[in-house]
């Protein structure tokens, strides 16, 4: 039974795994101090445009995120993150188990591509505003994420309006790039690796969603950031002992144009179930234009599909259908998606 | 120039690599709760004649120890520890940073193998007994490790002693098994896996440094600190998203003797390199039978042995001399042995 | 000009500060355990009909919520609270710095008593429905408060569904009770001490609002949270010294009926303001029968009314009003109400 | 019968209760906005020479410590304290549980005045080189205190090669004065208030232990220390709402020389004990010339002692001997030390 559950189902993309395989052997100093790391970052550095930037290679996300932001902030200060946002949902408590308040935005009401899990600059503010004193957490950091959870990015001059905010309120600005192949590659997208370094503080590249065993590469753009992000690592746990191997997986990833292949791929068959279902007259839970569908399906076309399929609810809704979630990625192939709208096809006609 | 300096400066033995190459593209579900962490989970619990164990992968040392640590203790309960211990020295604070202080033993001063970066039962007698109120913390853990940070190993009837004085005053003991496989696996021992998940509360078995690309097998002995454990894993930022990455490794390492053998030839190349230096007269900084190897070197002869060799030092000692450390893998060509002892011997006889 | 801006603006009263004076020079037992601790222990078990309770007296009200709280949470387990709760709004993430997720309960938009500033035992349900897995955190502890910071107050069958739900869903129920003796002794009130022992696992009697210099009675209810607490106060920094200087304070407060007679006079002027305020016409934020007022009042007799008296602005609303808040106290003279009332007359008649 | 147990067994100065009785019903801003807050904070600013310090009021030591230290450390910057530091041994772990580790030099076989309790810059110097690399915590915050725990003093020298090396290492110097006065009044002191300003980033003066029925004085006295910091204070639960009180209780220990006074008379006590001792050829454990006395006594005089007095057993020696402790306070009768002395005369003669 073929899942579309999600985007880490299978291993490395095999031009990664070969990657693993070819330098198995040699001796590498530990601890992300070797030479494919160093390679690894150098190459990031460049496609960022930022020579200042350093570079982390970490085992996941949650780990990721958890440690950028406890290591920037001082234990009366907070986050600022959509309502949908992965460390206000999906992190079982990571970001307060380090210490740290998480001021969510509400955001479920969204519906329309400018705001679907996304931030703005009003919401911000707003926070801000009613963060006035000290009997209130101070507002310090801004987390956002793109593709957002709901498969939405963020346009140029919306991250430039965060940023522009951030600045001006003296908040650190935030971007969770678990999913950020699939955002800089999709068609609606007109941001670049050098336009997120340019506006924000910090990013990373997620590799375990997009080919890699696993591995996200973090860029400190800010050099306030930079100072002894090493001791930060290894206090939280995250320093792997054969750093190399995430180097290695992302000197892969990053010759030619492999890691945005991959997301291109994921992208197209996402569109491709998009657009049949479109054509079925699916309505939508959130607008992505990334590897992450959300129609709203009748329960009872669910139950059947699940015959089938390995998918997630995102929601049950009450009106007998629910929304779910279906995402690609570079392994999907094309006739899992093929099969699926067939599928689909039949059940919405039914 | 090769590289003694540690057990993990190569990716994963061959049939281990083979075995994640060969599951590539088979969809798994994620989070470790897929079909072959659960198969080398059941391996494990077999291994271990502990039906009732509950076995999680994790990716590092230093996170399975604070992830063990800090999920069963209460804000106010600290752990007992030798004073070379990983967690007291080398993991960045990790224990506290989760909020709970390490008593260390002072331990500098024992040479002998039955106390060298060992704790004994009057060790933890002494501690228990100075911490008698509200006013300082409360021990409740014990934290060990097998092999020790100087490579000695438990010996059964030690093992046992501390188990009884544990159950005695209500403390949980846990066993770092980093280097496992070399410690049960070097002819001084007598302990079997079954042997540790009787007299331990909880345990890991490692897999970074004897074969693994990464990842430890945490097995929870103890039904009261299995509940809910998996809250507690992704709390900590250490759920990986392909857990069955560890998974397959671990069915990989357990299938025949592949583990033990693994920590067999480390341990095989280690007493020659030993057996070579007794040759040479050499005295040494600890007695350890296992893999990690600690003479005591002319400073000189340090300097000279760099050029040709990586290792580290453990200690200056102030007369012109200094502990060193070879450690050996199941990747050492036995060439390498080889010729480090025809270059020391050269030297200590110059 | 007279301060309307809380309950805590004056020192203790008089017959408080007399028992500190009289015992004054007498030597007591440090940190709690002297004779007048364990008195006004017994006497609130008395109150409480509840023999087994422990009673431990705490500095004050962030302190009190944040040990009880971390006392007794695994590190991925979290907080349900209404979005209006203290600790969610007013407590500079205490209790996140201390590790712990507050799930707070949207309730701006609720107006009438029985919801205002409160849980219902649907929200806790729908919370615990929401947080079914690992991936997010475990829902462990309600915290309600009484009166609420609305001013509300739960009734004896609203707090017996509450408890019935916890224990249904193994949840600790703690309540707030920074101003227990306003809430217990408002006319529509129909719980007693003892009903709060048999329905809750743990809640504070507050002394600094109403007639302490400082110190709150921590009555732990629920024997499996009363083990090794004395750890836990001063593991958090909260064990006071002389901390005989709080049982004194509540031997005097509970000498006779006077704890409740200072919450009484407290409520009979806020209700004489009220009753002057609906004479007028005038609405209300929030429909409180304690000792807070939450006057509706349009922005112009704000200022005027500021250049008289101090008080709080709780809510600026978008239509030239604000929402303010009156707080009366044991200390408050009858004439400053009166004083207030004349003027509020005068300026919402012009 | 008398103890001697502790500096904290009875209420108030006379003075500092008939303050608070003064000002009971006047109306003040809380949470240590008020004028007597604010004219305190003036006046130890003037003591300390040093008009740009922020100063804040704590309710206790424990409180204090644990909040400076975890507000100016990142996740894993250490602590390095004499392993006889207060914080180390008696506060249940509250610096750890704020997430960082102490670094405890070794201190226990100290015995003259110029190291016992104390330490030295070679201690700093030593632990610094030691802690070389991000697999170690790493040293940010030197911790003294004065007198110290073992009732020695620092002498200005001292404090200035302290204070030169944290400067030169790059570490803070936090100074611990719950005894403060005692230090800065006995004989052997050459410090000033505006010294520990000049040569420390911060530190407090106590109250608790000299007159108060609680508060302390944090001084801050770098400007990097003193950005947001009542944030930090509310985030640890240790913002008082009647902050008022202890302001008012320093604008009364600080009238004319009252808080010096106090400790003189302390002072005064502990001397005439200890020359009695000695005239009684009694050895001692510690070498203080503060409000403690560290005599080492049999078990035997120890046992008939405690008939008539309470004190402190401070260790056991193995030779059938005890060292015990003896405190003297402002409220310390002369007649009782005359009467101790009177009948350990008598005990140590038979």
């Amino acid at each position: 039974m073929y899942s579309f559950r999600n985007d880490y189902s299978e291993g490395a993309h095999p031009q990664v795994l070969e990657a693993l395989c070819r330098y198995n052997l040699e001796q590498n100093t530990g601890y992300g101090l070797d030479v494919h790391s160093a390679h690894a970052a150098d190459h990031i550095r460049e496609l960022c445009a930022c020579p200042g930037a350093a570079v982390h290679f970490i085992s996941g996300g949650t780990q990721t995120n958890m440690l950028l932001i406890s290591s920037c902030l001082r234990p009366f200060q907070a986050v600022i993150a959509a309502e949908t946002g992965h460390i206000h949902v999906h992190e079982t408590g990571a970001v307060e188990a380090s210490g740290h308040k998480i001021l969510a935005v509400a955001a479920s009401d969204r519906t329309d591509p400018d705001t679907a899990g996304k931030l703005t600059p009003e919401d911000i503010r707003t926070i801000c505003t009613a963060h006035a004193d000290e009997h209130m957490v101070q507002p310090a950091l801004v987390y956002i994420s793109d593709s957002t959870e709901l498969g939405t990015i963020y346009r140029r001059q919306e991250l430039a309006a965060l940023h522009e905010v951030c600045k001006e309120l003296g908040l650190w600005l935030f971007l969770d790039g678990a999913r950020l192949g699939s955002a800089l590659t999709c068609p609606e997208n007109d941001l670049t690796l050098a336009d997120i370094a340019a506006l924000t503080d910090a990013f990373y590249i997620g590799g375990t969603k997009n080919g890699a065993l696993y591995g996200e590469a973090l860029v400190l753009v800010n050099p306030a950031l930079q100072k002894d992000f090493r001791y930060a690592i290894k206090n939280r746990g995250a320093m792997l002992a054969k750093g190399f191997t995430i180097g290695i997986q992302f000197e892969a990833l990053l010759t030619g144009r492999l890691y945005f292949e991959l997301a291109e791929h994921a992208n197209r068959l996402a569109a491709k179930l998009t657009e049949a279902l479109v054509g079925l007259d699916c309505e939508f839970y959130a607008p992505s234009p990334t590897n992450q569908v959300f129609p709203i399906l009748p329960d009872t076309v669910c139950t059947r599909l699940a015959e089938e399929f390995q998918f997630e609810t995102q929601k049950q809704l009450k009106d007998g259908r629910s929304a779910v979630r279906f995402v690609t990625s570079w392994a999907t192939p094309e006739e899992a998606v093929d099969h699926l709208i067939a599928v689909l096809s039949e059940l919405l006609a039914g």
